[in-house]
């Protein structure tokens, strides 16, 4: 097959990592802003956004939660208020100081996450019990300064969602902070097809402000972890700094209790380095911006244009379809179908055409099919699903054939740099224990899992007795 | 009727700008943000923009825009390269300087528009006339620093799309601009119920770095006109500032044509200074986050609670419903709707049930209708079709009472201060004519219509003989 784009890309064994600079520039989803580190999503990149958008946006509002816009600028005065959140941001804070030529009366920040106006509002807006719980959205752009950035996975500039929400009792917030994990969980299940192993993070790797901070942890094809979604209990720290009251069903003042939450645009990083190969670009179909490419093997022919038309007819009520009708060779938009990841194609040739098929095949498996033209609806129904299906399962496998557990540091430390995977270990949960592994072997916890045998051990590092197990492992 | 929060609220005859922000903040729509000038969409705010996005990207969808996402921050040094268009917006650009407490090797600016970055980037994307045209949007927010800030109309941040394509032909870049034009005329009219008047604008008041600008202009109650969506032909002018060039079909180098375009969250500011009323809020159903409220009139009678949720049930697939069932007053019940702008209420209470009837009455003239519960589904359906028309034809109305024509400055300057409106002129459309209006009336043009009677007559402040006819009038 003429393919002159693929062999410019690397393979995802010899070089991860430039195996995957060459999917997200080849199959069209970024290039790079003018500003270090910023991105622009270039129309296929930022169609997967959109899904992404539009299907958790549905989860959310099924929980009441409403979407707002709050501003973009925060007051340095206003944000260094709450002492431990200001300390994890401060060094990456993008800071406006000056209006056309003149200097401003105070710096302003650029949001790195919006606890602090969030607070501002919150106070505005509550006043009773009657006023909780309250449950906002919004899905904005925030900025981070970074020093090593990759696009989507880390980036100065990105886009995300940040859910913000208040209760009158601790029981409510913290139960709500996990009920939105479980919402990421299934949404990176069912939509992105990532496995992913939910947990809370440790006290080192919490969300400066939160009182605890839940984490859903994907794993990618080469090992390494990938943090996919968190969501904070905030409990009563940023009420109190920000002086949030409400009065109680018996008349007094209490504070409420806040959580976080959000998912950024990382999790399209996660998709490319879990489900993507040699070939490009791989989408699961319910994020893939086309969902099945018409590829005419001639775009002259009277017949092969008709019977293109009329199967895209037939096929976009259910699914989002295009027919790729340019001049281009018939191997170059085969092979251009395959960089960009997209789950189905139909190929209308002549030959088939004669015996009333068209050759349908899934970007995964490369296995054609020849299909009945009244059949293709019914194909394309069911060939999706299992698509998708393959696309988990594979997924899964890899989870479980990098998944391993370690007793001590030795062991440890020799699996993770000759077996990259999650180390499920025995650990005491300090922050200078895991300061000391990191110092070692370069590398983080990930999270503690919900469930695990709780039996008492000595911690992996330090020895001292533990019921905690935490996975340990290296991430992006 | 108990209505302990209408009585706060001014009326708009005695003082349209206290009315206003009395609208928008009793509204319930936003507030002010902790950085002048900066807002807080709150939820029922940000909804009606939610509205306007999902309504109108459908459009710019049928027109193959496809949408993407530049980043916020542009380098001075690249922003310079434009001069008319950086000295347009040079006075009201925030700079970032830092980083933490590092300064940074150069300044970035907050994008104010994005015709630098979007040129950029058609620059890597463009390379032969087969790539064009490309037609690209992004709904993103914006910052201009303002002095005079009011909510919607005029905030130093604030939501927009921003819309630029490329062309191979000045006539077809034109064109388009003209049709997305009539895209915003078209949505004007159906979605926001807004008669406006499209037109050109003239040199003085041009986009910097436009060769054309095209504008939609409507008429607030008040008489004072609002510009409510712009496109821009931007001819060659970026292309050849940032070295944009395409192959044409003759292997020919020649650089392509440009249009940019936008609307942004004033439009919100529209509506309520056309539709709104001294009982607050009035919105288009096709904008309204609520279309219908059932109101209870006791919320602990099991057939109003029943019926309530039957109607919801029965009218949720074809409308916006909610149930408001909470324990306040009837009376205050009504209040909210009606500040709230909900278009149509259906009052659920115990002796209409008897008749097996319920109350349906619309927002704009309070007429209260009787109607069987079998035939509320039907009645609603012609109900809100008769509101939107009467919101309609109202501002039409008021378009055509307060548009005037002038022949001299004197007549024009009398006439704009004692009947505010738009007034058509004989105009030279010279700057320093329009300038000397400006200082003389605190008036600017706001369009040259694009029909209107083309003879020669002398032009209204200068009497240079002239063809062009141009609407004068105060502006928001």
């Amino acid at each position: 097959m003429a393919n002159n784009k693929l062999n410019r890309m690397t393979s995802r064994d010899d070089d991860f990592s430039k195996w995957y600079t060459d999917v997200v520039t080849q199959a069209n989803l970024i290039e790079y802003g003018p500003v270090k580190g910023t991105m622009i999503f270039k129309p296929y990149g930022f169609g997967i956004w959109e899904l992404i958008m539009q299907n958790l946006d549905k989860e959310f509002k099924k929980l009441d939660v409403e979407n707002v816009y709050l501003p973009l600028l925060i007051p340095a005065s206003l944000f260094q208020k709450e002492k431990d959140h200001i300390e994890g941001f401060a060094p990456e804070v993008l800071t406006v100081t000056k209006v056309g030529d003149k200097q401003l009366d105070e710096d302003l920040y650029i949001r790195p996450t919006s606890e602090v106006l969030f607070s501002q509002y919150f106070k505005n807006n509550i006043q009773s019990y009657r006023d909780l719980p309250i449950k906002n959205n919004q899905w904005v752009n925030v900025m981070r300064w970074e020093k090593n950035t990759r696009p989507f996975l880390r980036t100065s500039e990105f886009l995300w969602q940040e859910g913000h929400t208040m209760h009158s009792t601790p029981q409510e917030a913290q139960e709500f902070a996990r009920t939105m994990l479980d919402v990421y969980t299934k949404f990176a299940n069912e939509y992105l097809l990532l496995p992913v192993v939910p947990g809370i993070k440790t006290e080192k790797e919490r969300f400066n402000g939160a009182k605890e901070t839940y984490t859903i942890e994907s794993l990618m094809y080469d090992g390494q972890a990938l943090q996919s979604g968190t969501s904070h209990y905030l409990g009563d720290n940023f009420s109190k700094v920000y002086d949030i009251n409400f009065q109680n069903k018996e008349s007094g003042v209490e504070h409420p209790y806040g959580t976080s939450w959000g998912v950024t645009t990382r999790l399209i990083g996660a998709l490319i380095m879990t489900h993507s190969d040699d070939q490009g670009l791989v989408l699961p179909s319910k994020v893939a911006p086309t969902q099945v490419q018409i590829i005419q093997i001639k775009n002259d022919d009277e017949q092969i244009v008709e019977v293109s038309k009329k199967l895209k007819q037939d096929l976009m009520d259910t699914f989002r379809v295009k027919i790729d009708d340019s001049d281009k060779s018939f191997g170059f938009k085969i092979s251009e179908a395959e960089i960009k990841g997209i789950p189905l194609r139909i190929e209308v040739g002549p030959r088939d055409l004669q015996n009333g098929v068209v050759t349908i095949s899934a970007r995964d498996n490369q296995e054609k099919t020849q299909v009945k033209l009244d059949e293709v609806v019914d194909f394309v129904t069911k060939e999706i699903t299992n698509y998708d299906e393959r696309l988990f399962t594979r997924a899964k496998n890899n989870l479980a054939t990098h998944t391993f557990e370690a007793k001590t540091i030795d062991e440890y430390e020799k699996g993770i740099n000759t077996k990259p995977g999650l180390y499920l270990v025995p650990f005491c949960g300090r922050v200078e224990c895991e300061e000391e592994v990191k110092k070692r072997t370069s590398t983080n916890s990930r999270c503690i899992p919900f469930e695990y045998d709780h039996s008492e051990e000595p911690c992996f590092n330090c020895g001292m007795k533990t019921t905690i197990k935490a996975y340990f492992g290296r991430a992006y």
